[in-house]
């Protein structure tokens, strides 16, 4: 069976990439393109996409439901509009699959509700990248078994924050599962200061930033003899797609609202 | 509560660390040692050991276990012996934790049969290696969902066989849950034979043979723009240590046995 | 100083890259472009770059020459016309710096005896990654004294031939300064044919293709409890640019030609 | 020729390494050895040599020189004794090879002055490890081409300072050829301190410390769509040997004191 997708914030560049991804893919079809501001009547208007890609674009999302009846919406626009999106697609019986993290609390409980009530499934996902939550779910596994860790991720140098918000993420999954433990020496001592990395609840985090870099996150485990390294390397915004593909298949199995890819992963 | 262990195997280089492990642990008591030849009384007798470590040393397993009455029994000998043994510490209520390969199937059956009858844990790990063992599960996992996967396996120049065990395995147990799927361009040529390395079942293994390397292993899973890489260094025996603690810890919760240390993982 | 710089084959993919290094650059100014078709007064008229980009354009190297007198010609064109512009531009007193192996080697003779002769330097650079050529000339020397070594080039699953070209430049290069010598074990056996990988002068060199990779090669030298690794990456053509900067710089330095960058490089 | 050396310190660990090192090289002949302590008349006595080695033991370098003429003094002791070893050698025309950092700057002086005087080598190399030597000496050349650079040091968890003195010596050697310039963005901010490491001179050391690492160390150069890693790796105390091995070979040609192994590889 062929899974009928439609597309909001098609011409984002996650959006763009999502395009091609659906359009290759031979279980799925995309059937039409949401956008809030008039951009022509198909995806080959806007001149982001070659002159085959004839797919209908609307900006309203009962009228698309009504022309295209699509299994599924994925959504890759900005937080503001994501909520309202979301609901209404529940409303029509289209199943979201979204990639943002602008949701407060109530509205995830709200909708969260509403999927299960009404038994149409829902993904969430801050992260696409299916490596990336591999990396994640399997340093929490091994944290248990070998509970030294520490956390090297690397990224250009033009990135403003560190560490990484996935650094962040992996020691808060890690660190709700390991009971706290200071590692080193007790009486170890940086000459220079920072040497040591970041303390979260005793693990190091060391952020790397360098020119030529893309996005990379190692975690080591250590233990008598031996060291278990999980690495995930992302190149380039592709790296989102396989999580992309793999939740629109997985939407359809599922009869409420899901977040995290990591917990549709087994 | 403290788990009495006793030990088979004491003098060897899996034993001595074994014997360290177990001194160290403050969960555990090392009441005894089981040897088949005449070695002193006390492992300080053997010179392999501080004076400190009087732990008394057995000929026979019945004598050892009414005298010192073991939770549990490591058998860290070889092959050829260790049926015996583990047949026998299960009639006397002793559970097995054993560490070789050297069981017929028929063999294995009737143990297993043995212990799930009587309620009595026993574990039976060829690796004990535990962050090795980590990497194969996962590298399993992951194929699903990135199964494009070459493996990079690592050792000593002193190493015969190529690729090596470990590789072998964890290309073996990634094949059991993966469609086979030919790797590479289907028109990649090789200028230089082998150049993409040994072909299991689609996936490519590659062998390094230096002066330096102990066993180190990396498996590789692409995707569209990234890569997951699972990676184990084993850099000396003591790798093995946490795995022997690990399973003598779990066996007591056991009642049937358990072969492969993946099993006892979760 | 500002260096006058003129470009052939701006159009391209890596031309186009090289434009934006150039008009970054405080110590460069693009001063003209060459090409053999008429496509335009000025790179904004190709529609491939910003309208600030006015640059003019020229079809006939000496009209180039005449109005806007470069000090340096980047060449990126294709290797039919490579060595027509760089005979040119030489006769013109323009100093070449070329991007292409399109040479035969009575052209490098004939433009080698020509630099020398009027004092003009040229660079022709098959490669200018800067990275891969110092891990070249890093594994060259390193050889000396670590000579057990293993090449491992990893790229994306669309590259039809192993191993890579810089593969076998870099085994080329060692082979060049080591005395040969059989690695491995004289008794290793492969259970899989190729796990040992491709046999270069007793070097072995394993070539991975998993989609999702770029270009990327580690040039591994093992000794007695060590190992040297020498690792380059290649995320994207940016790459090639540091080296283009490097040799505009260099070439104003020279008086006769240099093939080659690890030549420039001391 | 088989050059004929003598150790002193031949019962510390280095120097139990290095005995097997000489005695397995074809080129050496191990004829002497000196200590302190009264042990016995040849290494065997000493229990910790097969009972083959009957090299002998003096207690008097001069008594050892007379009846063993070594053309080398291997001295692998401790601070105190290593000065007086060394001009006593250099006085009876035996070239030292000394493995320690124990001289005042005062003392290196007079042994170079009288080394180059009457013309006999001299060796003096704090760190033995070619690898490690390698590493900083291509990191040091790289940096002029590469000049963002990040140092990764990676430990076992017993290690006290951070960072290790590796990392300092190789930081230090490129900041002598480096222009001092920030990395990262100049609004970076770590919202837990220590994410970004120690700042020596705009670079950023992070050092890594876990149960089962040894001694490791990458050097990371970014730039414009690469990145050029150059990593060491200790497994164990033989790392040190072929710079045991290289310097006995390297001392026979000098006539002057040379300080650092970097000084002799070319």
């Amino acid at each position: 069976m062929t899974i009928k997708v439609a597309i909001a914030g098609a011409r984002g560049r996650m959006g763009q990439e999502a395009v091609h991804t659906i359009m290759k893919d031979q279980n799925m079809e995309l059937v039409s393109v949401l956008d809030y501001k008039e951009i022509g009547e198909t995806l080959a208007d806007t001149k982001l996409f070659p002159q085959t890609f004839t797919v209908p674009i609307f900006m309203d999302l009962t009228e698309l439901s009504s022309k295209t009846k699509p299994d599924v919406l994925v959504d890759l626009t900005s937080p503001e509009s994501v909520y309202q999106h979301t609901r209404e697609a529940l409303e029509l019986g289209i199943r979201p699959v979204v990639g943002t993290t602008g949701f407060s609390d109530e509205e995830l409980k709200e909708l969260s509700a509403y999927s299960a009530e009404h038994g149409i499934g829902c993904i969430i996902a801050p992260n696409f990248a299916i490596g990336a939550v591999l990396m994640m779910k399997f340093a929490e596994q091994a944290a248990k078994y070998l509970p030294d860790i520490e956390i090297i991720e690397m990224h250009h140098d033009q990135k403003l924050d560190a560490p990484s918000g996935t650094a962040m993420k992996t020691a808060s999954l890690i660190a709700d599962h390991r009971k706290t433990h200071n590692q080193g020496h007790p009486k170890e001592k940086e000459t220079i200061a920072g040497a040591r990395g970041a303390n979260y609840d005793g693990m190091r985090i060391h952020s790397v930033r360098l020119p030529g870099l893309v996005a990379h996150q190692q975690v080591l485990l250590g233990g008598d003899g031996q060291l278990l390294t999980i690495r995930h390397d992302s190149f380039n915004r592709g790296s989102f797609m396989s999580g992309v593909a793999l939740s629109i298949n997985k939407v359809m199995e599922l009869e409420n609202l899901v977040y995290g890819l990591e917990n549709i992963i087994d």
